[in-house]
């Protein structure tokens, strides 16, 4: 069998459901994983949550698939062995690992804590790691990754629901800091209600922000004030809705994916307001500079955060109690889960119940 | 006449240039303007520039037009009489009038010295003013004005210079503040080397930047550097010599008026680098939002600057001895300077000599 090598590519046996090609599904896969080295913690994987850029690595969207391809970077687990010279962790510890297990430790940005921005960045799956093997993600039944890219979960935090604030989580806290949303009495809105939409809701809340969501779903009203804590609601197709809410918006967190005008969302703007993109539309999106200009307005990006950034922001998560609203599945629904996601039918985060549901295959 | 009603709208009898439709044919103009009021500065004018909006405005482009239109925004003078409530200048002060004549004063933009956020801020021509009439700007013999939008202009400050200092100086030197462009060291670019470009290039190097300039006219390159004390010099289409650059730059201030790709100019920033339009094309820019998301970078506008800030300006340029570079020009040559500006045949700025050149006619 061609998998073969991929059993003894490294030397302890791993398990976990990978994509074999473009199709995007997924099934049991047989890999390998390396020994835990001198800066590695090894973890047993618990909870792995599904996140939208699953999708489109699984299908190849991006262009940078390489199969087979082992997702999950939404992972939360219990250290079960530490190398040598492994500092902060010990056996048993919850622990996580989010978008990242490397990066150069020596560039500007690494030294300035944004590990994010380096150019030399290793991403969870997918991509080449320093021995030149290929990164697998959480969809498997345990990690080894350099201590610097673990995350410790606070005790607070159950390990199911904190495996999405560890991209969908620090996606949206890291630009609510950064652009300085974080201010209380600000009005922050979030426009799309999925995974990263509701913790931008939950943590705009938690900094004491008055917090509107923007939809295409006038359905998602009653459940964004009442369960998410949503100060008020407007339904983006509703001129009305929109016109009224002219010039009043200290800032958005703009987590939708799909090609969507920006010059509304722009005019809800306060002078001085910035509307951060963290979703990314394949296309590039229509930008109207007098929008800008007048109110000296500002348009920005960022994706998930550093490492430093992350760990803030899960003890923030753990201090204020805010929790990803999570549907646990077991690993053997993960293709309908996903085409479920496809639709946006969850609420809001499939996480996998790896530990009790991924059962091992013999090779 | 029709356009008696003008010279009997107001009890002083003014005189200027006007055009008198959207062909945007200036010729000179019989008119009026009001008394001096408590709070207003009466100054003769003696210089104003052509800026690039003049044209705009003066060939209804922004379909806001009203004729007939007395251009001008860069205008400087000498103060021949003052309100009984005017507490900061007297008869024989140099001063200055830019963009705005008038705002609210009472909104969160004014009580923030940022006036030219207020929605009700009044511009210097072709807007209603506070009793109702239309505001003429500076091609004319003399402006009346409330004291609060009156710029005090330095003695070192030759009054030609000075007045283009009140839009493309503001214009410039505010972003650079705002969008934290201002720190020794940093390595700013400045896409288009006009009238805004120009002075964007020496305000940066007054603040201790490194400038790039980045233009399409390869034979800018000398005066670039040699004349006006850029470090250095891209030619936006040489594939080569932008891809050298990639990830360079701190912050760029884009003064292109003319649709062009922001894409290849996001590229140039380092991680959390800012692109700030000043410009602003009329149709919408198309921006890539993947080119902001890595890198955390962002796209921010900026137009003119508030009266604090102007006059922190006017003061740091006459202190570190910045100039505009202009092209001073009898008020009878202004039809023919508006053709060659949108030709961009001027280096860098057409300042008209009102005082000595323009000759009132009796109606």
């Amino acid at each position: 069998m061609a998998e073969l090598k991929y059993e003894f590519e490294h030397p302890r046996k791993a398990f976990g459901w990978a994509a074999r090609d473009a199709s995007g599904v997924l099934s049991p896969f047989n890999f390998s994983r390396r020994e835990t080295g001198e800066h590695d913690v090894t973890f047993k994987v618990m909870y792995c949550g599904i996140c939208h850029s699953d999708l489109h690595m699984l299908k190849n969207e991006w262009g940078v698939s390489v199969y087979p391809l082992v997702p999950g970077h939404e992972i939360a687990g219990l250290v079960t062995e530490v190398g040598s010279k492994v500092e902060k962790f010990k056996v048993g510890d919850k622990v996580g690992v989010g978008c990242m297990v490397g990066s150069c430790r020596s560039c500007e940005s690494c030294y300035a804590d944004l590990e994010n921005h380096c150019p030399k960045h290793i991403v969870t799956y997918g991509a080449k790691y320093v021995d030149g093997t290929i990164t697998y993600g959480g969809y498997s039944d345990f990690m080894v990754a350099d201590e610097h890219f673990v995350i410790r979960i606070p005790d607070a935090l159950p390990l199911d629901a904190a495996a999405p604030l560890l991209c969908a989580g620090i996606t949206v806290y890291s630009p609510l800091r950064y652009y300085g949303l974080d201010k209380p009495g600000f009005h922050v809105g979030v426009v799309g209600l999925g995974g990263l939409g509701h913790m931008a809701v939950k943590f705009a809340k938690a900094f004491g922000a008055k917090v509107t969501v923007i939809s295409t779903s006038p359905n998602k009203k009653k459940e964004a004030i009442e369960h998410l804590g949503a100060d008020s609601f407007i339904v983006s197709r509703e001129q009305d809705q929109m016109q009224a809410a002219i010039g009043t918006m200290d800032g958005i967190i703009d987590t939708v994916s799909a090609q969507h005008p920006l010059a509304p969302l722009i005019g809800l703007l306060k002078s001085n307001g910035k509307l951060v993109l963290v979703g990314g539309p394949p296309k590039p999106l229509e930008l109207p500079a007098y929008s800008l200009l007048s109110g000296r307005k500002m348009v920005g990006g960022s994706t998930i955060g550093g490492m430093k950034e992350t760990q803030e922001m899960i003890d923030f998560a753990a201090k204020h109690n805010l929790k990803p609203d999570i549907e646990v599945i077991p690993v053997d629904y993960v293709n309908t889960a996903l085409e479920r996601l496809l639709k946006a039918d969850v609420k809001y985060r499939f996480v996998i119940d790896i530990s009790s549901t991924l059962k091992p295959t013999t090779s």
